[in-house]
Order: C-alpha cells, then structure tokens, then sequence
C-alpha cells in the first residue's frame, strides 16, 4: 500500500502538469479499449459472476456485479463525454487589482491523489478512474472483491490509454488484492492520499469516516423530505410526490418522508394514498393522516413511530406528516433529515425563498422531484459522489470536488509597506 | 461546554436568518460601544497586565495582550469595514436551466459555528467575532488565559452589540475559564461546532488537528520561497527579496528560504548578502552560496544542514541555495516548503506560469513579496487565519471560507423520467 501511495504521488505531478488533450486523448483511448476489449472484459467477468453464484450472493448483487453490452458501452459514453467537457484545471478566476498594484485571483488545480473506496459495481472503477484523468489528479481504487477479476481486466484497460497517451500509468492504481488490511492502509496515508471518497452501506462509511486520518466525501444516507405548503398547485404536488417516492425506492434522492400543511391535507393525502395504494407503497403516518387515509381503498397505512421519522426506507414505505405551518416543516427537516435533498412545493413566493434559505440540506428544491438531485441532473457532466457535509465540496461532486482553488498573485515587483 | 454547545447551535439558526441590516447595526454598534467602553476595557485589561508581569512573563507577549488605544480603535474600524462590505450570504451564483425544464444554482449560506481557539491576543476576540456576525455564523471562543478578564470585557460588549441588534447574544460565547480541559472538549462536539479554527503555535495547532473531531482550518508553519529566476531583473529582486525577508520577521508569509538560478548566482548573491549584512540577517547557505558571499564585508553565514531547509526562523535568519533549474527549484519547493506562500522573481513569461501551475502551494506569486499574503492584501476585507489544507478554504481565510454553497433547484412541478 505504501509504495501505490509512492507511485500514486509522483503520478499526481506528472497528471497536475498534464495538457488537456493528453488527458483527452487518454479518455478517448480508454473509451476506444474498452470497446475493443469487450470479449476479453466479459470473460473476466463472468468469472466473477460465477463465483459469487456460487456463494449465493442474491440477485440484486449479481445484476450490480454484470458487465453487460450496455454497461460496457455506457461506461466507454461517459468516457467520450468528459473528454468532450472543459478542461477544469488552469481556471484563473476573480483576479483583481489591489491599491499596492499586484493582481490577484485564484487558479484551479488538482487536489493531487483520491482513494475510492466502492462496493461490487466494476463500472465505477471506469467512472473513478476517467474522472481522475480528466481533473488531473492520481487515484488508487478499492473496488469489492465480488469484482476484483472484472476490475483488474478494466484496470489493465486504464493502464493501456494512459500510456497510449503518454501519461503515467501508475495515475490509476487498483488494489489488487481482496485484503481487507488494505482498506484500513488506504485511508491512513496523509504523505500520499489527499482525500478518501466512500461509496457503500452506511455502516461502512461511519467506520471509514472515523478511522480515516484524511478528509472524506460522504454521505451516511439519504431522509428525503418533500414538503406539500399551505398554497400548492394539488395535480402537480401529487404528480412530483409520486415521482420523488416512486420513480426508484433504492436511490439516496428518493423521498422517504412527506409533510403536508394542515391546510391542504384533508385535499392532498387522500389522493397521494390512493396513488401509493396501487403501487403497493406503505404509508407510516401521524394520527391526523392516518385519520384521513382510513378509508382509501386498498391503503397500506401503519402509525409512525418516533423512529420513522429519521428512517431511509429505500423501499416502498414513506412516514407522513400534518404540519400546521412553514416553520414546524422546516424544523422537522432540520431535526429529523439527514441534510441531503428537501423540495417544497408551493405556489407562494416568499414560502419557497424561506424553504431555500433555511432548509439546511446539500441540496433544496422548489417544485421539482428529490430525484433530480444527481450529478448528471445538475450539469456536472459526471458525478463521484454525493456529500452531506458542509466543507469543501456540498451535494453531487463531479470535477470540480477534485480540485482546490490557490492563490496566484501578479506582480511587478511590489513589495509591502 | 455541552450547554454553551446547545447556545451557539441554536443561536446560529437565528444568525443564518438574520437579516443583512441586522448584521451590519450589530457590527456598527459594537464599534461604537468598544469606543464608549475603552475605560472599562482598559482596566480589565490593565489586570490581565499586571497578572502576566507579575508571572514574568516575556516583553513580546505582554505587547500582545495589551490593549491600547490605537489596538482599540483599529477593531472598532475593523468592525465597521465589515458592516460597510456586501453580505456573502443569500447570493446565488451560476443558475443555469437544464434540458429538463429546472433551473440549477448555488446558494452562500453560514457554515452554522466555529470554533476559535487563539492566544494572547485580545483583539482576535474582536475579530472572530466580527466575522461571525457578518457571515451569520455563531461562535465559541477559547483565548488564551493570561488575557481572561480583558476577553470577558470584550465579550459583554459583543452580546450587548448583538442584543442592541435584536439577534442572540449567544452568537457569540467566550468560554469564561482558563480550564485547559475545555479545549478538548470544544473540538469534539460536531453535534454543535462545524469547524475549528485554531491560531497559534506549531504544538498547538499539531495537537489540535489530531484530536479534533471536525474539520480544523489551520496551517502549521509558514517557510515560504523566493527564487530568483535565470532572466530577472535583478535591482527588483534585491527590492522584493529584501522586502519579503526583512519587513517584519515573525509573521507566518515571510521569506525562510532564497533560491537562486546558477546563472543569476554571482550577480546576485553578494549584492543581497550585503543588504542582509546591513540588517544582520543570518545566511545558511549551500557550498556554491558560502564562496559567493564570504567576501563581503560583515557577512554572517553558515553552512546549512539538511535540516535548515525545512525551517521557519521567524527570526533574521535565512537558507540559501543556488539550483540549476526552474525544475529544481520547484522540486526543492514542493520538497521542503510548507505549502504556504512561495514567489518567483523573473522576466521569463513561460518560468512564470509554470512555477504558477506546479508549485502545490496555496499562494504563488510573479514579482511579488511573499509578506502580500493576507487576506486584507487580497482583498477579502477581513482574516480569520491562514490554511495550507487543499479542501475547503485554502491560503488566507475571510468571510468566504466561513460559508458553504448549497444547490438550489428551482422548478414548475418537474419528474424525473
């Protein structure tokens, strides 16, 4: 582990000083080999996929675990796609002349090397690692070892367009074996590894996130919150309630609860309900909605208990709320989220403005559905990773959480007095 | 600790909501009463005096502690140069639509309380808490303890300020013992404090970093370059070089350490070793520097060790070295700096962008005294410290690096498909 820290440090220079159209034509090589590769790419695989057949390993693990036609292909796209983004390093912004004469402003640059830690989905070593080449900066990849034979083949790919394209191979490193050790290591290197990002279960985040002696982009979970205000278009509320629980139930950006104001709730949740009903969602209320949904055909409805109101589900289950104003939605939020993606929906000017202020989440929405909140949704070309914490990068990060901005000061010899 | 915790963390709720008129009469009133109140603050002061004299301690720190006229009035003006700046909070920035129908921005808002932890220093008791009110933070101060009674004078005129203003008094708490164990529980409480921000020295803030449980914005030390270039004008660099080592000594962005390209050497050494021999600064030098500069008359040098290229003086010391490239000038930078503050002095456009790009450093300067890195020679109005991390804020820290961006999403009742 030391020496992929070594390696993976003097990679980050050469990659900080590196043109845009190497890193381009790098990504464009890569897309290009893992084209060529599929037949190589899919034995490697299904070596994979018969091992953790074997083990038993459920169904949802081996669709995450497959490298199909079309993941290979979406993975070579996304490649394509960054190449074709702006460059994000050399940025220099704000500069500024001071009375003393000298200019100053700031310049965008590589955070220098990343670790990533994921689980059993081998595309995002493709994702990892063409992100690191586009944003300049090295990384070392510690995907689940349920995909290790499909990751080394893919690493092999990442090494092959580097080199094509003149730049260090050693700027995308794989661990290459399923130590669990290496974990621990990684995260333990503040002379090599500058950030650590984990992707994965919520357990393994927190233990990640209280052992690693580097900063760490996360995010624990997701407890959406989509908030019905007193003055709300009902057709539309009802059709983005549905979108945001319903779309997809796994996705940290789905809503696991709704509050409604007391005011439109006898008009609102009778219709949600029947809505949830015919998708089978369960409804975890409080007294005042579990009195108003009684009597819809086919509701699935049980109280919410205290618990309930901090719980991502990622299931067909929602926790209901009457609020009777702003202010308690608000606090509920606060109290209860986990600072990750709340929408209002409202017709009322200044509600939505002190949703936005106040709401004290990665991303706050006004009448548009949670799962909206996505790195490719945003226009940040591709996404690493979500984060609920206030410093450096907030929400989706794509490139620019890889960098930092310094100071750069233009003189012409001035010195200070 | 835990219920002064439980203050700031509410109290910053109504802070984040403050109106900007609010925040700017808090400061404008605090100005005013540190006026009305210089008797009163004099005489607090007056004891904190006595009590360090009469433990002995050394001249240096006693100027420190205390709290004269001109230190008074400069924070009050400092109070009222934040009030007369535009409110980083609220602003919007970079809202594009997106194929989809929403609109997609970023949105300034507090980091919600930090942390302070300084030293004998009265007058930072003023300035963090300026800053907080301005960027609509809640903080909780820790000073060092030889300067408890004129901190306690200064804190009752700050909640009075807050008060007169109609926001909580508790936005700004000082903890009211000299107990060290406060210290280690302040920088454990992330229910309550977001960031530290500690000022002092390399022992401190080392111990502090790795115990605190959330993120600290510091730098440990400050040894900063200045490389003389092949193409240079050498009268400007003499000027800059000078002005970088000898302005002021002890502050963190002064000159530790002089490099000089091999074909500037002989040009340059002797006529820089003469002016430092006027000043009776000491050089450290590598052997080419020592036969360069042993004949000028009342020289003080010595060989430097391999220690001396690590080392911040803050004295009238400096190393030396001549290197025979723009390569190995960055390298030994990279090497041995502390990723602080670091100038290259040249004419040659191509060896200025490029020591721009590679040197890792959170300031880099053309032509320019290291001793501009500040954050009111940059403009930013205010300085709460300084940070050599790459994540978050990184060089001089001002409001801005006591805030956060947040996505904002603004739709008309958009689903995801």
């Amino acid at each position: 582990m030391q020496s992929m820290g070594q390696a993976a440090r003097q990679a980050s220079q050469a990659m900080a000083r590196a043109g845009t159209r190497e890193k381009n034509n790098a990504l464009l090589a890569l897309a290009a080999l893992l084209r060529a590769s599929r037949a190589q790419l899919q034995a490697a695989n299904a070596l994979d996929l018969e091992q953790a057949a074997a083990k038993g390993l459920d169904g949802p693990l081996l669709d995450r675990l497959k490298l199909g036609d079309s993941a290979l292909e979406t993975v070579a796209l996304g490649c394509e796609q960054l190449a074709a983004m702006p460059d994000p390093i050399g940025e220099i912004t704000g500069v500024k002349r001071r009375p003393t004469g000298i200019s100053v402003g700031q310049m965008r640059v590589p955070l220098g090397v990343f670790g990533m830690i994921y689980e059993s989905r081998p595309n995002v070593t493709i994702e990892a690692a063409s992100l690191a080449i586009k944003s300049g900066n090295a990384c070392i990849l510690r995907g689940g070892s349920e995909a290790l034979h499909s990751n080394l083949a893919l690493a092999a790919c990442v090494r092959q367009a580097l080199q094509q394209a003149g730049l260090p191979a050693d700027a995308v490193q794989l661990v290459p074996t399923p130590d669990r050790a290496a974990v621990g290591r990684l995260i333990a290197m503040p002379e090599f590894v500058d950030v650590i990002i984990p992707r994965g279960g919520k357990g393994l985040i927190e233990r990640i996130a209280a052992d690693a002696r580097v900063p760490v982009i996360k995010h624990l979970d997701g407890n959406c919150h989509t908030y019905v205000d007193a003055a709300v278009d009902i057709d539309q509320a009802l059709a983005v309630t549905d979108n945001a629980k319903t779309q997809k139930y796994s996705p940290c950006n789905a809503t696991e609860s709704l509050l409604v104001h007391s005011a439109q709730a006898s008009a609102f949740l009778p219709r949600i309900a029947a809505l949830f009903a015919r998708k089978g969602v369960e409804m975890r209320g409080c007294p005042r909605t579990l009195d108003l949904i009684r009597s819809v055909p086919g509701v699935r409805s049980a109280p919410a208990s205290e618990a309930d109101w901090s719980e991502e589900y990622l299931a067909p289950v929602i926790s209901v709320k009457v609020v009777d104003s702003l202010d308690e939605a608000i606090a509920h939020i606060n109290r209860y989220g986990s600072h990750h993606t709340d929408a209002i929906l409202t017709t009322d000017h200044p509600s939505a403005m002190r949703f936005l202020r106040e709401v004290d989440s990665a991303s706050v929405m006004v009448n548009a559905s949670t799962r909206f909140a996505d790195g490719f949704e945003y226009g940040l070309g591709a996404e690493i990773g979500i984060s609920t914490d206030k410093f450096h990068a907030r929400g989706p990060v794509g490139l620019e959480g890889l960098t930092s901005m310094k100071w750069v000061v233009l003189g012409q010899g001035e010195v200070r007095t």
